[in-house]
């Protein structure tokens, strides 16, 4: 088969307590791509809709990985790669990542399957570079693996798939300003007190073990970020507002996706989750802030075919 | 019943990764005590054999989680204590923790068993600070809980217990020298890099899914240390050598006990325990140091009757 279409899942990394450690994937929302085989050898962005990205092939995030891919393979083939992206770059909501995710599946299956999952995160990790700077892998590794993942070490690279509790919903809400992720870096304090330290690490044990032992309030009690939020959430409008609002009207807990503008909220259930949404863009509506707001069950699989 | 005869486990705390936040409970290690009710109203430590602790009921560890649950249950009986300590205080096994727990959990029998474990806990908290100065609950909740617990959060003080694969075994080798806390306090920098910090937290999220998913390699894995060990170790002799000998012989990983000087390994097996017990005891044989060494399961349960 020549051709590919998959999409390619918006995620959530951080999650609170989890700064560049933790990520989980969503099934609502995400990138469609079409990859197609091509006699020329060489890789083409040949359309991207949805959002001003470079077409340059060395500059583009799913170009980026669909050449190294290629080259490392020593395929005889190149590939035309078309991008349907259906959310913002700069939302905190991993855009790049879906890019090269999906170029990372889509690629591997033209050439015959030879990568594992952790390899495709590694690839995938490539165009972060291109993207962002640097070569982040939790949105990547939340975009192949689908589901919670936890990035246990970079060197080697060592990714963890964590259950997700079969009733656990996202509402995501993406104020329309941009964020970037270098000014979002750059206010962090390179060092913190082992206090808050250690505040951190005792939350990702308590995230890691109600997504184990599917304990709903546990999960929402371990949401609480005391390293970054405190220094981010001053670029996001009315987060503080947002926040309580969401967690008032049931959420498990809620805080910033990746570096932001988004905010996330954890929800047991679609009904509670459906009015958290309503609560938290009641805030948007009433202070008015331009904004996108989505609910979504967490996907229990990464990048797929469609 | 007027008499209760306990056995209090010994604890490891830290577990490498999980710095003031992870305990677990040995099975094969711990204090032997006695309470009687008395009808003076007073608690009165009548017998310490094994180590020279304070008789005084106010600087004695169990004393003061005795008499504070008397006061505040408004108890009309009094209790006498026997203490048979089995291993020694400041061995980074917890001893004053399983005093302190020992005492709770038999008082509160002999008061009709009103407070839950995490109140258990708490009590035991008061002892932790007559004994070392700080209200410290990660021994006392691994003593009390059993297993490996997670001290997610002190205000409020919440415990959870993290479920322990059942062919876990740990080896404990003690040198006789002794670490003051507070020197082992005082050494710790206040501020680390949040790049160790993340680090670190990866590898307690690596911790909690081994012990949930039964992945002993994960677990092995996971047992890294860059906050408080590389500043602690060097008031253990021969730490290093005994790490590398006990991973080298098939130990999952191994780090210090608490502040030290005891070293852990976790080892998958009994058999394999006791082979990492012989490879880190030649260490302290061929660079003679006075130790002790132990081999034990982890304890699925807590104090108990014996």
């Amino acid at each position: 088969m020549d051709t590919r279409r998959i999409f390619s899942p918006a995620t959530v990394a951080n999650v609170s307590c989890g700064f560049d450690a933790i990520a989980f994937a969503l099934e609502a929302l995400g990138d469609e791509m079409t990859f197609r085989k091509n006699e020329s050898g060489e890789v083409r962005i040949t359309r991207i809709e949805g959002a001003e990205l470079p077409l340059e092939v060395d500059k583009n995030a799913a170009g980026v990985v669909a050449q190294r891919m290629l080259t490392a393979a020593n395929a005889s083939f190149g590939v035309d790669i078309e991008i349907q992206k259906k959310y913002k770059p700069g939302s905190g909501l991993g855009s790049s990542a879906a890019s090269s995710a999906g170029a990372a599946f889509a690629v591997n299956q033209m050439l015959g399957e030879p990568y594992e999952p952790t390899q495709l995160v590694k690839f995938s990790m490539l165009g972060e570079e291109a993207a962002c700077g640097s070569q982040i892998a939790d949105n990547v590794a939340g975009a192949i693996f689908g589901g919670f993942v936890l990035v246990r070490s970079y060197h080697p690279l060592e990714l963890v798939s964590i259950p997700t509790p079969s009733e656990l919903f996202a509402v995501v809400v993406h104020p329309q300003i941009e964020v970037k992720t270098e000014d979002a870096r750059r206010v962090l304090p390179k060092q913190i007190p082992v206090k808050h330290a250690v505040a951190q690490w005792a939350n990702v044990g308590g995230l890691i073990s109600g997504l184990y032992s599917g304990d709903y309030d546990l999960i929402g009690r371990s949401l609480v970020d005391v390293v970054a939020e405190p220094f981010r959430k001053e670029f996001i409008p009315h987060f503080d507002l947002v926040k309580e609002q969401a967690i008032a009207s049931g959420a498990l807990g809620a805080g910033i996706s990746g570096s932001g503008p988004s905010i996330f909220a954890l929800v047991k259930g679609r009904s509670q989750a459906e009015k958290v949404a309503k609560a938290m863009e009641a805030v948007y509506l009433e202070n008015p802030v331009d904004h996108k707001i989505y609910i979504s069950k967490i996907a229990n699989r990464g990048v797929r075919i469609i």
